[in-house]
């Protein structure tokens, strides 16, 4: 199982009336943990650019446990799901680094499309086949 | 069943690099929904601070069907889901304002808190019994 | 004077934990009231676009007077600044509906751009000059 | 002259279908400069409300110089300029992490608020001078 970890200290204009992050905030904290883990593993943007391939968000699920204050981080993991489908699936977990407990889980699934023509790839991207032999992922 | 729908142009700063809404957005958009259902219905956040409750959301669920460009608009439509459970849950079902298809569906659950103490209300509040015995959805 | 109006209700993700609209957030307000003077009067990012031309920011100046709090709305007033430059000048006025008082002034100065090659216009585009003389603001 | 310094990495959410930062979310990089500043130097906003003080914004102005594209890096420096008056005032410098031009410059001035009753403090606030006579700084 291949993960990503960081840390994002919780900013003043995250935090809404009731003083906790803002529900809509996370859906850009799980963006942030596929930016560190697409950096971390060459599978970031830029990389399916290079392919000729965007990978637009087809499902979200979010499951709020715990609010987070300001003045606290969000620590968020961020899985690679492995799949035979032609998608990248996600699962993150973000935890208050001030008290470690889970204040939200989530997932998310991802296809490949070529970014001009908005025609979805059906199966398997060649580069993401190879680029999970090369981690002995598949 | 009691629903609501609005239409909000679609912004230049909520368009991504593919030139297509970025599906953060949606979850704004989602809030959009509920924000009109409660001012239509008065079921809005003000309406709950004068009965001493915040609802946050606890789940959330997307699903991006079709893409939304620049230059359309979304046509955000938002259902109250009868449920028996201390819960307010919406459906929602947003269309392309040009070509009339689905873009993207979601649902959301919230729970009634007390916003003072963080405590979470477990049973049906009165108010909103009586909010829904005077729409006869109960 | 060619100028244009709006009513935006604030948002509940626009509100910060002072309870009172965060002031990034005037930004997109400024926004929303250029792309509606534009959609009124015909000069839109997307009439732009057919012309081969981008207009994006290079100065802005923002000053906050007054708060603006959940519940209410913000009228914002637009209004396009006659220059003999190459460049597209507004002011922004924006009113809480509620009371009527001004929360926020602005302007902005955009420039014409090439948006392929990412090269400045220094002349007035030839189609600006036409929009111009059909109004009889030159 | 006391400053700061972050390295904030351009994320997808941010880039507009120029595929450049939107000019929107460089009052986000200032605030997280602001907020840098704040926990480096102790004068965060935390800090301030142990005070019973807020520190809105009544000002601020931002000079755009050039384009910031994804893959890149905004190092957003953060220097707080010395004055007599009831104010805080901040200057700001943007720049491409990758090609070391500055992107982008700004100002802000924050006046010290009362958060309860709303109301202006228009003397130079007690800890405040002290934090300056701490840094040699009046």
């Amino acid at each position: 199982m291949l993960s990503s970890r960081i840390e994002h200290p919780v900013k003043f204009s995250e935090v809404d009336s009731l003083r906790v992050v803002w529900h809509g905030h996370y859906v850009r904290y799980f963006e942030d943990g596929r930016e560190a883990f697409g950096k971390e593993h060459q599978l970031g943007y830029l990389d399916m650019y290079k392919h000729g391939l965007a990978v637009p968000l087809v499902d979200l699920q979010v499951n709020y446990k715990r609010i987070l204050e300001y003045g606290d981080s969000a620590v968020i993991e961020t899985t690679l799901i492995l799949s035979p489908a032609a998608k990248l699936i996600f699962e993150y977990t973000i935890r208050s680094a001030m008290h470690g407990h889970i204040v939200c889980t989530g997932r998310s699934v991802q296809v490949f499309m070529n970014p001009h023509t908005k025609e979805l790839q059906l199966t398997v991207p060649e580069f993401f086949e190879a680029w999970k032999k090369e981690r002995n992922l598949s």
